[in-house]
């Protein structure tokens, strides 16, 4: 880690807010070895640090990392972890300044600091207002799907390579959107924002709470990619129930005035590439929080991510 | 934690560096359930990380908590956790301004990152220079007496409540040396200084490395206070060893000139009423690290502190 004091030393930009965001991934709870090597372990868990500070439309910069193995885990295993950290790391502009290492009685154990900062007022989750449109980044239930994937025992066979790919690799080495939040946030009239991390349903349940608002979500207008819809074919799942409660996905959940939508859709695309898709739009606090099909009549959805424990595959 | 969005946000005081420091803890690495209570492990989580801010002269400001429990911990637990840290924090002005939970498959898992600053140039381990007094603070041992005395079963006998009170609490409750490394750093003369935390032979080294100097310490000038003696014989154990190789003192170990010692150790004593002790002095590099007996005779010391390992208690 190169690092030789109790401290590191930093010196941030004057001006500027200071972000900072800790995740604590753990075998068998986050990931499993089976399916999750070092360097993807290493890769995932700065990933969804560098989410938190994207989702405030923020700069991410610094990274501690702490790491714990069990017994009989390699030096070459450690330092696959570290370029992994490092591969990312340098995709986003982080630098790596300091971190502990320990040994674990268990399994592995990550735990990651970020620090990253903002120019402006950073974006918050308690200030989308009623009548702003929901709109979302990218896709949502890739991740779920990656991860139902890895978890099927026997492996389904009739699944594409390139499919299989795709999934997996939203969920083992998902990639934050750092210039689409900072993009949004300078563009103006993103009233909120979060990152999905839980799932679309309970990371909208967070920005209504804080926001003391309701929603309506139309699920026929969720970006669901064919990819997600093959492997819930091949599993017997649902693809929908991955969209909204899969989770893991480090997409950005946002919202913004309706005349603004257009505006900041296509921007957004011209500059990062990355599609935005509107999929409701807030409501009086009064109203709850609905989904609604594609008849326009209210479903129930599944709220609400739950890690694995060990040993039992999530239902 | 009362924190509602992705990433708290801080606004450092303009003109100062940052410091930022991580430790991780982990159940039967570092404590055991069996002797320390979740409001112990919550303040000496904290406090490692404090005492790391503590050493470059710095002002702890801001911590995240990360937590991970294993299942069958009640509520009433986790609280007393988030107590203990807050005890701590309240002492030391450090607002918890962040975190993450997580189940544990294994048992309870912490860590905590915290940030500090420092006005002027923070005191580094690399400036020592030869001819440099070496001085420490408060005294040595106590931390590694305590944990000899939890970790032994039976519980000697003859023991005084007073005196197994005084190390058990160096142990659990370790006080870092805030106060003392801002007045020390503020003063002018300090050329170095680490915090005691895997033992005075471990972090001499450190400081000795880091600084491309040697060094000679006289044993019979250590700070022991008669608790650890106490102790020792209670238990057939050697004090002195404690005192050098014993790891988790938290006390400051510094190197000052040789005409600045006087001045610092009467105005640390009036300003805070903690003691400092010269032990030796820094020689060349060449010299090695050398520790020698009352009589002069250089004699070997265990150095190296290591945590005891699941079901195996330190030898």
């Amino acid at each position: 880690m190169g690092i030789g004091d109790d401290c590191a030393v930093l010196e941030p930009d004057a001006g500027r807010v200071l972000l900072a965001t800790t995740d604590l991934l753990i075998e068998d709870v986050h990931f499993r070895r089976r399916w999750a090597t070092p360097a993807d372990i290493g890769w995932k868990s700065l990933a969804v640090n560098v989410s938190d500070v994207a989702a405030m439309g923020g700069r991410p910069r610094w990274a501690l990392i702490a790491l714990a193995c069990p017994e009989g885990v390699g030096i070459d295993e450690g330092e696959a972890f570290y370029a992994g950290v490092q591969t990312l790391a340098r995709e986003h502009d982080v630098a790596v300044v300091g971190g502990d290492t320990a040994a674990s009685p268990g399994g592995w154990i990550v735990n990651i600091t970020l620090l990253g900062d903002a120019a402006g007022k950073p974006i918050m989750r308690s200030t989308a207002n009623v009548g702003d449109v929901i709109a979302v980044t990218g896709s949502v239930g890739r991740s779920a799907a990656g991860l139902a994937l890895l978890e099927a025992v026997p492996a389904p066979p009739d699944v594409a390579d390139a499919t299989r790919a795709d999934v997996t690799a939203a969920h083992l080495r998902p990639r934050p959107r750092t210039r689409e939040g900072q993009w949004l946030a300078a563009a103006g009239g993103v009233t909120s924002m979060i990152d999905l991390s839980d799932g679309l349903a309970t990371d909208l349940g967070h920005l209504c709470e804080e926001s003391a608002v309701g929603a309506r979500v139309e699920l026929a207008r969720l970006p669901v990619s064919p990819t997600v819809h093959a492997i819930a074919k091949a599993l017997d799942r649902d693809a929908l129930a991955w969209a909204t409660g899969g989770g893991e996905d480090y997409e950005l959940l946002l919202t913004c005035a309706p005349g603004a939508f257009e505006r900041l859709a296509s921007g957004l695309a011209a500059e990062t590439g990355t599609r935005l898709s509107a999929v409701g739009e807030m409501t009086a606090a009064g109203d709850g929080i609905r989904y609604l099909d594609a008849g326009g009549r209210a479903v129930a959805v599944r709220a609400g991510f739950e890690h694995f424990v060990t040993g039992r595959a999530r239902a």
